[in-house]
């Protein structure tokens, strides 16, 4: 007799993860590899969507997996481009794969991955920052997403630029660095004396930092997080005010009297960060009835979310059994 | 018997002009080009240069142009080119000029434009925006001015991009958008009508931002100003948002206790915008013993600035007399 089990990838910048689960939420396979988003990376990342969906596949039969879910940032993007969508589909045919799947943003997967509640709110946070109302394990509303250009407050890019922008004030001001301060020259300009005209140390954060890419600031996001831990004033309130900015993105979706339960997912506040403990805080005194719930595997959500139609019993159940909840 | 004649360069963006003067503050020579900045338009720009230059010199021998200063942003790369200077001075022969010339900031000019004092302090806000403390007839003390992406907080860039974060609030905030916002919709969008999921519209505005340099959304500054003489309250708030940030950066190069002159330049401030009337409340709050005054002719006093090492009478008075004050 033939199982009934679904598949479940994450495909993300850094990594692309799958799993294949059967309806009573037991795990048949797993597989990791680096990122594999192609809307970013270019059809190339697809030998790594080949490779963790291969792992995940190596101990079944792929023609037992009936459903699949394939979360991922820029979705659309994949469904809008005729050629990507096709490079996609002759890979996963080549790894043996036959069943329908379905594409869904990774912003619906984080918030699968931390309940099974139909309705409620997700906030994720890494490089950039998104919030999202779910209403029927659907997408309902979202806010922020918009880039480092014109959005994506309390990311971690966004604590990076204001990182700097702290050191900028500082030399601006004619004010000593203080410690964040001081570490972001260190890690930008291997130093933190300041020239005799303060304004070369300025100029010369200035162009290290044009000449690379604008979203590279979130590279500075761990040290502001790190300085946090050593009790560093700036620190504290730059994270504070990235908690704020995330929870006002929250507002953005959720009404003030809800008590749906409310996930926090990304880089940035899935694990116990001082921004997700900041961002928890903040969402408690907002909404004092809410449960805030850390997103977990994200491979595991998208096989759960594939499953979700097909299954009988309790999802919920199933969904704690795969340690979501 | 030759003249002693002092010729000023105002290297601009978008205008290069030039202004012969003598000791008694006539003018004796005007002229005035396209945009002539070698540092971020190439060397071919020096052609305007050229252009402005033989203009100014029409009426005089250029053997009696004893000294000059050249104001322009970005007037240190020029020095530190080798090549693009090479190409400035054969310019500078190409129209009969042997004397000596001095490069100096443009905000340098902007702050002589407006007194005679020799410190003092001065504001700049255009495209990008800039504070800087003078002493002596020096640039002593600079804050921001550090580009789009760091700083120019409350300038003509900073207002453009909030006015479009007004409008992606709205979105998100599933608000109707107000007046400023709809003018933004309608201004890069071509209609102010949102989309059944409002996420497209979000979408479809952030993607005409993406797909132009960050800095042309400077040009939405004069929407803003438009906004504000329409007593829009969204354009009314941001536009003192930006005064307060510029009288802030102001606060980082002069002491609370200073009555020196306060000089505003620059394309949102010379004139009497509601920006410039903003900041000149904020200041004139900080400041109540200062006297705020608009940068004039910036090609005229940086001819006054050649001249103040070699003037006999007062200076104060050629400055007058050439309508600085």
């Amino acid at each position: 007799m033939s199982d009934f089990l679904t598949l479940g990838l994450d495909i993300g910048g850094t990594s692309s993860r799958a799993v294949v689960i059967s309806a009573d939420g037991r795990r048949h396979g797993s597989g990791v590899a680096g990122g594999g988003n192609p809307t970013t990376h270019g059809p190339a990342a697809l030998k790594q969507v080949a490779t963790a969906l291969t792992d995940a596949l190596a101990a079944v039969d792929p023609s037992d997996v009936r459903a699949a879910t394939l979360g991922m940032a820029g979705y659309a993007r994949l469904n809008a481009d005729p050629q990507l969508r096709s490079a996609f589909d002759a890979t996963w045919a080549a790894v043996g794969l036959a069943c329908p799947y379905r594409l869904a943003s990774d912003v619906l997967v984080a918030y699968a991955a931390g309940t099974s509640a139909p309705d409620g709110t997700v906030v994720v946070a890494g490089t950039g920052a998104i919030a999202a109302r779910v209403r029927g394990h659907e997408l309902d509303h979202v806010a922020d997403g918009h880039g480092w250009l014109l959005g994506d407050v309390g990311s971690g890019y966004w604590l990076g630029r204001e990182a700097v922008r702290i050191a900028l004030a500082d030399l601006d001001r004619e004010r000593p660095p203080g410690p964040l301060a001081a570490a972001v020259l260190r890690t930008l300009l291997g130093t933190d004396a300041i020239a005799t005209r303060r304004r070369d140390t300025a100029h010369a954060l200035v162009q290290v930092i044009n000449a690379q890419p604008p979203i590279t600031l979130a590279r500075l996001a761990p040290l502001v997080l790190q300085r946090y831990g050593a009790d560093d004033p700036a620190a504290v309130d730059l994270v504070q005010r990235a908690a704020a900015h995330l929870a006002d993105t929250v507002a953005s979706v959720r009404r003030p009297d809800e008590t749906t339960p409310l996930v926090r997912g990304g880089g940035l506040l899935t694990s116990d960060t001082a921004l997700a403990g900041e961002l928890s805080a903040v969402l408690g005194v907002s909404w004092p009835a809410s449960t805030v719930y850390a997103a977990g595997d994200a491979a595991a959500a998208a096989a759960w979310l594939a499953l979700l139609p097909h299954v009988d019993d309790d999802p919920a159940s199933v969904h704690r059994i795969l340690g979501l909840s």
